[in-house]
């Protein structure tokens, strides 16, 4: 469980980060930071274990992970005028945490013994819900809807390559690093150089 | 449990479909609509599931939901340009969604021996917030909020006569067969006539 | 238990007015008054037992407190005509309603023997998010993000408060209301008379 409470714990910090980031584009108080930091950080992965039906949510059963959220929130709250354009930073900074996030979601959905699909399924709510509600709640155009760019499909990708280098029989560390990998490069290479699929308003012939 | 999980299969479909026009609407790519029309589609039986504290959320029991939630969204990525006014599509859809949805609800909180007042909550839980998430992370009006029209309302008599069906002794299909044509003839009434109840501007003599 | 359930009920009956006063700047019908009501006063405490995995979610084992909701919509939905301002009363009415959700939900995670800052975290859940999710359905700019106002701070300190009351031996009943008046005179003061943490917009020597 040491890889995945590293993955959690990286997760719940570079998201916390991305969070007060945008608590900062609201400029709030530094307790406005630290809540809108810790709904980031373990929203997505307290969905996971609602839905699982864990018996403890993760934060519960360590509330390290919120005190975490705090210190990244109190570093952004003075440092964060520091960066040239917080929403790029908040771009990569939720990318990081996205390839982090979803091999953690998936590495706990395994480790509950679920069907592919499930660990899949895992994979993308842990990686998208807790910046998910940081846009819902701030009012920021949710990542998962920026047109022409790909974030639901980076996650997808990444938990199913978790499972295909498991079938092949290599150890989960490696099938965990496939996961995070897939997920930032298709990720990074989607914001870097405009990476996309084709969006539905490019399909039809006539709208 | 058959008829049950035929109006699950139902409403999970008919919501995918409504969320993927959706996300036409916001010009996603085909995941993009995937991840939209499955949290439409799930998203309030998964609340009811939670609420109620049932062993397992109904789509993490059988992923097959979830697949049919996609299907839905890669129909719709293909066709609907097909349509002539979306949006149109998009209320009528989520009419035809509620009126399965609500019976659904209904009948699980039946089957857990729900007291009536639960019953008639999960009603109106399982069929107003999957289209609710939809709308409110599209950034979209949501529906229930659309002055002068009936929505709560009609989940809401639905449920009741399902109740009522059953009291008369009538079998259950009977009743839930009676609750999504409630359902659903208030709703239509409400988009197609104008059916409404005074809203709060309408009451007071001066605001 | 006697006390908690009375601030389990004041907090329901007191959030529920808020929020039909939100709907009814939303203008919606009776029923939309009671959706709303209904969301805001139990919103938070839903969350709370969701997350703490309570066995039944408080107003699941006793609807009354949908109920009691219902009753401040159709009042507020029949009286609100007769306010000046009702944005002044949703204001003032979250407030109250604050200072005792704060108290309810910091009591659940004592009686459940929770640690310090799991009972803190969920008076703050209680008493934010069930405002936090009429605003974010409601489109109205959530209260916990308005600038330059005291709001999770309140309940932060409210929860500090009641534990710091308890090491020093006095009964669980001082030190709930403790909790209550140390949060609603802090967010009292920020709303009559500006009291306020600076924010992170007057914090940097350049933005």
């Amino acid at each position: 469980m040491t890889l995945l409470s590293l993955l959690d714990y990286a997760s719940v910090f570079v998201f916390a980060l991305s969070g007060a980031l945008v608590a900062s584009r609201a400029q709030l108080d530094i307790f406005g930071f630290i809540f809108i930091a810790s709904l980031t950080a373990v929203g997505g992965g307290t969905l996971r274990d609602i839905i699982l039906n864990r018996d403890t949510v993760f934060w519960v059963a360590n509330p390290g992970y919120i005190g975490l959220a705090a210190l990244a929130a109190f570093l952004t709250f003075f440092t964060a005028h520091l960066l040239e354009s917080r929403y790029r930073a908040i771009l990569w900074l939720d990318a990081c945490a996205l390839a982090v996030a979803v091999p953690a979601g998936v590495a706990v959905a395994l480790a509950m013994g679920q069907p592919p699909a499930i660990v899949i399924i895992m994979g993308i709510v842990t990686g998208c819900f807790g910046g998910l509600m940081r846009d819902v709640v701030c009012n920021e155009v949710p990542l998962v809807l920026r047109q022409g760019e790909l974030y639901v499909t980076c996650a997808l990708a990444g938990a199913s390559v978790t499972l295909l280098v498991l079938y092949t029989g290599l150890p989960m560390s490696v099938a965990l690093l496939g996961c995070a990998a897939t997920t930032f490069a298709l990720r990074a290479g989607s914001l870097r150089f405009g990476w996309r699929l084709p969006v539905y308003k490019a399909f039809p012939p006539r709208q």
